[in-house]
This record gives structure tokens, sequence and C-alpha cells, in this order.
């Protein structure tokens, strides 16, 4: 079983490798993304993967075999493991646990060469209800204390695997970053008893020249402080602190939006390696008035270097107005030079 | 000039490009490392760099000419501009600052072909001296809240030229890794009442399995929650929280131990890509009793992926037990299996 280790300075846990760990050579060579024929997650290898936890799949179809179109299965290389009670133990000075929790991949479609980008607005709108179906399922074991949902796209961005799939990664303990950004929240709230998120969709709904995309339920938008070119945050308009409460006409606002930033995403910047992750609230947390769900998309096109890494902060070579105008469609990449603070803002309806 | 601006719920700052930004296509075709016959940093090109802020030089050679060993000029593209006073202002909820700050790049040797793991000590040992002399002479401007000294070494983790080189960053803010290390180190302070840093090393040297190499004044390891494989830190064993307050016999101690350590990391991991960084006290504070200076090295072997940018945790599949047998020569690279407990625990004197 894997094990969870304390920074004892920061307060980060670090899931180890407990049993034989990556030796140098393993660094060395590291393989190619796998080729359709042997990729595990298509349509009629359902047997190359550990048993499904939850498929939407076609009336008379048998679960693990063909016939599906979300299918959401355990990861075969863990990163947790979800046998046993959370036990704390100390090693002197330090402290630990063992990895207990849940790691599942939901594989979005049969289809290896799909993307959000190309997905029908339908697809994308099975894989956010697949995303709350296991969500609810898991948030009902006590063990669990956050449920994390992300995506890697493209090898640059951590993918292993070709084959469209998002991960799932059940936590002992509320992670490090999750907490900073609820107690921000909740800082926010403290003074100016409105809710920060709530006050920055308004905010950027006004501002107009960040916003690349809206609809009735969610707005699209570059933040502010954007750590990355081309960053992009997805929020919903109406105040909810947790993803999995999502009703059916938010899930298809959310689809249409989605579809039209991934599909930006791909035209402007050549199918980028990319990140997403939904941040919502820890499981045990009631509907928080200070804390609001949403999605933050991270195209991977600059590196990480010392100074991120010592600091905490972020060069952006890219201020976000630009980027939104560019994800707008309104600039073309031969515009030789753009004065930030004169582009005629407008948004995309979708 | 750059602009920073603040994230409202996390606290971080960015250093936002506000001219004329990389467009989507600057992604798209990354130049390749500069040969040396057009390496501004060697011997003979000083025309090439702006003008130099410190040289060791030998005697009857002249600025911006050859004949140094270490040379330190500022950035030909900084992050951050030394012109001005800090001027903070807000943008609706929004809050930012102009980005006034100094970064500069301490050429290290006129050697195109160098690196730590060959230099000679002496080599090593005057890097040092002018780190600290750069240091010295920036935190007597009061705008520099902090001084940053890093280095990336290879393309992946994220150097832009080849030639042997570190950086330097002055902020006109406490950056938020920084804050947090030292305040993490209060709270363990005010708990214990003793150096959280002093208890590492005294456990890590009795413990012995995850040391890497030490001497009288230093002792480098890899940290018991080490967030990615072959992690190593080097921890002056007398407690001192500015680096820049450096004797020197520590000085050359400190070159033994980062000769060592890089050499090894060199040897078994073939020139892996890596940061190294000075974790120091910020300027205005006195010798505080509670933060200790350290150096964190972190070869990149692993990509960081969006469950590390959801968490802020780390999944590290080498477990700094063997990594450090690894470093100290103790295991081959053909071993099948090796129980982490069971490594025979041995020091390495340098």
């Amino acid at each position: 079983m894997p094990e969870l280790r304390k920074d004892h300075i920061i307060g980060r846990w670090v899931i180890i490798a407990s049993e034989r760990g990556k030796r140098p050579c393993d660094f060395k060579n590291i393989p190619e993304s796998q080729s359709q024929a042997f990729c595990p997650f298509c349509n009629g290898n359902e047997a190359m993967t550990p048993p499904e936890v939850l498929a939407y799949r076609h009336a008379g179809t048998k679960p693990n075999e063909a016939g599906w179109w979300v299918r959401v299965v355990s990861n075969k290389f863990p990163a947790l493991s979800p046998d046993g009670d959370v036990v704390r133990t100390g090693e002197g000075m330090y402290d630990m646990m063992n990895g207990v929790g849940a790691h599942e991949v939901i594989i979005e479609t049969p289809d290896h060469d799909a993307s959000y980008a190309t997905y029908e607005q339908s697809q994308i709108e099975e894989i956010l209800w697949s995303f709350r179906d296991r969500m609810m399922d898991l948030r009902r074991d006590r063990r669990f204390r956050y449920i994390l949902l992300f995506k890697n796209h493209g090898r640059e961005a951590g993918a292993s695997l070709e084959h469209p799939h998002s991960q799932l990664i059940a936590t002992p303990t509320v992670p490090k970053r999750v907490q900073e950004e609820v107690s921000g929240a909740l800082n926010y709230y403290r003074f100016k008893e409105r809710c920060v998120y709530c006050d920055i969709v308004k905010q950027e709904l006004d501002t107009e020249s960040r916003v690349v995309a809206e609809n009735d339920s969610f707005v699209a938008f570059e933040p502010f402080a954007s750590r990355f070119p081309f960053e992009t945050w997805v929020v919903p308009r109406a105040h909810e602190a947790h993803f999995e409460n999502i009703q059916k006409h938010h899930i298809m606002d959310m689809a249409k939006v989605m579809h039209t930033v991934f599909s930006r995403i791909k035209e402007v910047l050549n199918d980028p390696p990319y990140n997403f992750i939904i941040h919502t609230s820890p499981c045990n947390e009631p509907d928080l008035a200070h804390y609001h769900w949403h999605i933050e998309i991270m195209p991977k096109l600059t590196k990480v270097a010392g100074f991120e890494w010592g600091t905490g902060f972020y060069i952006n070579p890219t201020p976000p107005e630009q980027a939104a105008a560019w994800l707008r469609g309104e600039l073309a990449d031969e515009i030789p030079q753009i004065p930030g603070a004169n582009i005629p803002p407008k948004k995309q309806a979708v």
C-alpha cells in the first residue's frame, strides 16, 4: 500500500510508493503513447481494464463488454488504495498515514480520437453526469475527505494514454491547495459578506475584456491574475458550493460552454496539452456561502521552473485580455502589435 | 514595465507581460538551445550581454571584456524592472502593482560545458561568494522584500541557454511560498520552542537512511516527504536564518557537499534536468530563531499534472530511502527488488 507522508513545514502531503519504487533507469526510457491497436480503453478491449464501477451502456449489453458510451473503471496503477481504514502514525518527528483512497478513470468515449473539441454536446453532458454520479457515490464513504476530478490531455500535461479519459482521486485528507482556496474565499467573505467568485463573475461580465464565452448559467473567462497563457476558468453564475449538486439544465449549459472553450483552445493553439480541474467543496462541508465550485483549464505552453517553485508566483507572457481576444476570434496571429487596453470587448454567446 | 497582479483567493502574485505579449504562434516554435558559437555567456562575447554588475576577474582585465571567472549581468529579458518606486493600485475588486524588481544572471564559469558535477571545488566557492555578494548589495535597496537565487539546468527544467548560469530575482513583496515556509516553521517553533530544520537535521543524522553526504558544516539528504524522485536538500548544521551571513569555512564545506551531490546526481541519473533554489529569510527579517536557510534540489524526472495542480500534493514513485541509497552508490540499477526498510545505512564523508 502506498504511504502518505507530511511535509513538516509547508503541511503538504506526498504519496510515496512504499514498495518497489522506480529506479534511476526507469526515468531514462519513457515509453511512447500506446497505439490504438493496444488501447485498453477502446471498444472491445474492456477485459484489459479492471472491472467497471459505472457504465452508461445500451440496453441488452453486458458489463465489461462493448456497448457503452461512458465507462468508469478503477485505475490499474492506483496512486491510493481502497482497502482498509485510515491509520495515522508517527516516525520520530514525522507524520504519515497509509495510502487509503480511490483512484478511478473515466473513459469519456469509445472513440479513440475524439476530444472535448469534437464531442457532440450530448456526449459532454453524459461525461458530466458520470462525474456527478461517481462523486455522489464516493462521498458516502466516510474515509474520503475530498474528491478531485481532473483531466490530463497530451503527454506534456502528464497523460500516459492517448484515449480520451479523465481521472478521479478520493483522498483521506483535504488537500492543502483546496484548504487554501476555501479559506482564502472565507477571508473575503468575512470582509465583504459576499462570495468572492460571485463578485468575480460580476466584474468579469461588466469588464467584458477577459470573457471568452457565456450563456444563461455559465461564464468562461481568462482570470485577472492568470498564471499561464490562455488559462481559462468556467464558473457557474449561480452560487453553489458543490459541483455534484448540479441540475439538468445546468449540465446542458455547462456542456455548451465547455464545447466552445475547448474548440477555441484547440483551434487557436493547435491542440495544446492541457490540464483541467474541477474545484469543488470538501465532502463533509455543508452548502458553504463563501465557496463556489468552478473549473480551471490550464494549457501547458510554458515551463514551470526555479522561479515558480521558489516563490509560488508565476510569470505569464500573455496578458489575459489578449488571450481572451484570441479565443473570441478577434485577433489573427499575424497582427504585429496589440495594445491590450484597446481591444474592443465582444462576448460570444453559446 | 511588467505588471504584478494578485490572485484574490489564493493570494499569489503573477507577473504579467503588460505590453506586447506572446501570441499563439510564439508557443508553437520554440527555438533550440543556442550553440556555443552564438553563446552570449562565453568568454569573449561579453558585449552581447547587458553590462556586468559584478565580476571576479584577473588583475589588469577590463570590465565587460574577457578575463573573468564569475560574471553577473542584468537579465536581457527581465521578468521585473529596476526602475521606479513600487506603486500599488486597484482595478475594481482586483489588486496590482507595477513590476519593480531586479533580475540578474550569474554566469558561473567561462567554460560552456562545465557544471556543478565537474567544477573544481574552488570554482563552486567563487560562485557561492558571488551569490552572497549580490544578495548583500541588493538587500540594501529598500524596495526589495525578497531575493530568490535559483538555477534551471536543462531545457526540461526551464533553461533557455546551455551555458552554466544561475539567476537572481529580487521581488517587491515576500513570495507566498516563502511566507508559507517561514510561518510553517514559526508554528513548529511556537509548539516545540525549537527550530524545525535543526530537528530535521538531527533526526536525519540519527536515522541515516536518507543521508546522501555530510561534513562538519552541512548535511545533504532526501527529505522524508520528498515531492520528487531524488529531491535533495542541503542544510547547514548550525542554525542561521540568512544565507548571505555565510562565513568562509562554511562556504568551503558547502562547496564540497554540493560537488558530491551534483556529481552523484549526474552519474546515477545521467545528467538529468534539475532546479535548485536557495531558501533564505526575507530581506527585512532579523536573525529568526525559527527559520533556517537551506538549498532544495529537484531533478525533473516526473511530470506535474492535474492531480498535483489540484491538490498541492505530489505522487513520488521513488521512496527517498531508496533514492539516498542510489546516490550513496549502494544500489546498482539492475537490482530487481529493494525493500526500503532493509537498506543498510551508510554515510558518505566529503
